[in-house]
């Protein structure tokens, strides 16, 4: 099983890097499953239902939020009956939407769990604890967990609590890809962090001049998402044996006018 | 004028990769400066005076510290007299040692800044306006920075800041070497952490049970750092020009049992 | 001198405390002049001209400020005129307004300082250092400070480092008043906060259901001012001498349904 | 039923007071349960098994704990057989321990429930859900909570989740006394802190000069817990309905050379 995952897309930028490469990672590592974080795809902060709906036309096959799941509030309306879309498994079990999802592709099932930090974070449930649970309610080897977390320390403690118990975990949040990617001993394919995917020239997809100054005054600051500029994507491409889920291939995925992409069929 | 940045040294498994290592790297990339992270050198906490002697004896030509400056005691004994060690400048007067260096090769006068971040951490002193004075008091164009800080964003901000006014960026901290690294348009190479050189197998170089059962149970752990396994080596290498200190190339550098250090003379 | 300072003024219910109240308090206590942290004054967050004109119409001599300072962007349109508001000084060089003002009562000069703290807090200039340079600046030993701080600690060492050279320390921003009123050996009198001037029946002069859904469920939500309901007002009376500026005396003052305002002429 | 609530004995000092004044504050206040929080009492860090048995020697019928559980390792030694010593309830299940106890005063069983806050402090589980599941275990409506926390909100959130459930809400953990004390409208007694009980002289009952080198400096510092000087003590006493467990009176208990102890039988 060919998997590709993509770090959160920010803003139209970063959907239109979706709708430009999608298609092609697709064919380049003929990709049976392709997730992506969408937290930030609605202008910097949360998701729509069009959007959502835009994503899944462009190829996207499940969608992963994180810390800004609501701040679009058009979710309220659309997220329990999104079944491609998967939010963190411990939020409060109050939170609309839901933890996980199954889906089937080349006739497996195959699990994608979205999971929250903690460390500098607000205080969600055990995401350790939640994992657990989610493994224990599903029926299948082949699993991907999204742990969406500020911590390397986090992400990796997550990366040895599942090894040999997911084909993949990996971190998003940071915006920024991370160099670690590794097939852990048990079997399960890690990387810190995906990366984003929007903005090449700005902070973390918002404008510098707006973080630049938050950072220099300490003074309140609208942050934005500018719509032109030059894009980045960011993501990994995985190889699972269907029977077992264990990863046999990862390696990261790093899309910007410094790293072009390229494919010759 | 070549430059090769390590990171975060942890305990002996991190000290031998540098013993290992350093003079295959200056062989390797023909490099004229030397720098590394010593915050973790001792046991994971801190540097000593025996330890920074045999970093320099090595081959590191400057160590740069971080939030574990003050860890190990027998820093207050020598930090004074260190010539080649900094900590961060952005740290209080009254805080012993030096925040920056001003080294000598190929003729070429080399500034080594150290500064540290603010989000999630301490409030120490502006690293923003910290860089400034000092960039206000050198007087060379070769200037490389190492920020050890937490967050994707004030690196990244920091990078910005200087980009065109230092040679090099570079953050440490988190332990996990991203793959962003780049030259910004002004001329400044760019990476938001170097990673560290250490235990292979754990957690940020601790191990991993201990830190798993923090995470797990919120109870008290003392976390260790081990003295057998596989080692790694993360750090990253730069081209400068003499005369501007713009970068002219980077690449990282990553050794560990699956990406082997490789050279051909 | 008497001096009344009145804790955060939170949106019309403790706006019309101020106004029922200031001129029976300044009966009361034969105060000399009054002050009163406005950074909650329009409906929570922030204050607007026409706010801080009816608490200066009110009786009230001068507002301080915290955190809330920039909430409502009417301020920045008022603020570098406004000869008796105090933002804290602690901020950065670049914010408008000013960290202090010197009035004049009975023929004497009085300094009313406004700082910010900065644990749990973002990382604004050291609190400690700055007043150290403004007492360095003022002619007179008639010193007020309202120390905006979320952490006892931090609000307590500053009654430390500034008993004997300042005639009251008092802490804002927690909302609930402290029982430790207290003159420091060296004649400072001491609060760690003053409580707050708002709604009596909810959580920090917010809706107590808003605020509970949040504990409860970490899923967001918008704090409501209530308008309706009843009400409270606590701060603090202290005499201080004129010529030393040492306090002599110092009582809370607590207003609310349980606790009446009590006063014979 | 007569309850007094004593807040965080801090060292040695606070030890003293407790032996000291517990004698007396039951004879004034004709008190039928004492209880006092004990998770400083060791040198500031933690208690022990003999300052445990001191304690219940003293008169104290139940002491609860909070972020300092642990830091004195000789409790793991015996807080599984210390009936009488509650730790937070929503600390993980693997901490020993236990989260509540049921004591029988005056034919009535009373039920002691230690909690632990979230803000600004780390992951644990969610304390509201977990008094409830408490509160439907536990047979009589004579609850007491301490709530073990640094925010204000959360303390006040606690308070209005329980009202009519409990008893009494007190808080822990600033070490600093607030004036809040009030019988909600439910008839749950209420404050937000009890405050410290140790030196009087000094910031939360650590060495001023410590505490304020910190502040100043940001540099490493061990706290000392002075072993000589003034103390304090502070607290709470509760009346309440043996039948209903509602409060019927509630009043603060501050003793120190300002505010001295005054009983006239
Ligand atoms: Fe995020
Ligand atoms: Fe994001
Ligand atoms: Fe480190
Ligand atoms: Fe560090
Ligand atoms: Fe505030
Ligand atoms: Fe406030
Ligand atoms: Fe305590
Ligand atoms: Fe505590």
């Amino acid at each position: 099983m060919n998997i590709i995952f993509i770090g959160d897309i920010v803003g139209s930028i970063g959907r239109d890097m979706i709708f430009d490469y999608v298609p092609r990672l697709r064919q380049k590592y003929e990709a049976d499953l392709i997730i992506a974080n969408g937290e930030n795809a609605a202008a910097g902060r949360g998701i729509t239902k069009r959007i959502y709906d835009d994503l899944l036309h462009a190829g996207v096959d499940v969608v992963t939020m994180g810390n800004h799941t609501w701040d679009n509030r058009d979710i309220y309306d659309f997220i329990d009956d999104a079944e491609f879309l998967v939010r963190p498994a411990n939020f409060s079990e109050e939170a609309p939407g839901q933890g996980y999802t199954v889906v089937e592709k080349k006739g497996k099932e195959i699990a994608v769990i979205n999971l929250h930090g903690r460390t500098f974070l607000p205080p969600h449930d055990d995401p350790f604890k939640k994992v657990d649970e989610i493994l224990n309610e599903i029926d299948t080897p082949l699993v991907i967990v999204d742990l969406h977390a500020e911590a390397t320390s986090e992400k990796i403690a997550m990366g040895w609590h599942l090894d040999g118990r997911a084909s993949f975990v990996v971190g998003t949040h940071t915006h920024v890809q991370t160099a670690d990617e590794r097939i852990l001993p048990g079997g399960t394919a890690y990387l810190t962090d995906a990366g984003m995917t929007g903005p090449y020239d700005e902070i973390l997809g918002m404008k510098k001049e707006d973080v630049l100054y938050r950072f220099k005054t300490n003074l309140p600051t609208r942050f934005e998402v500018p719509k032109q500029g030059r894009a980045q994507l960011n993501g990994a491409f995985i190889q699972i044996d269907d029977e077992t889920g264990k990863a046999t291939h990862i390696e990261r995925i790093r899309i910007n006018e410094d790293q072009p992409f390229q494919f010759q069929k």
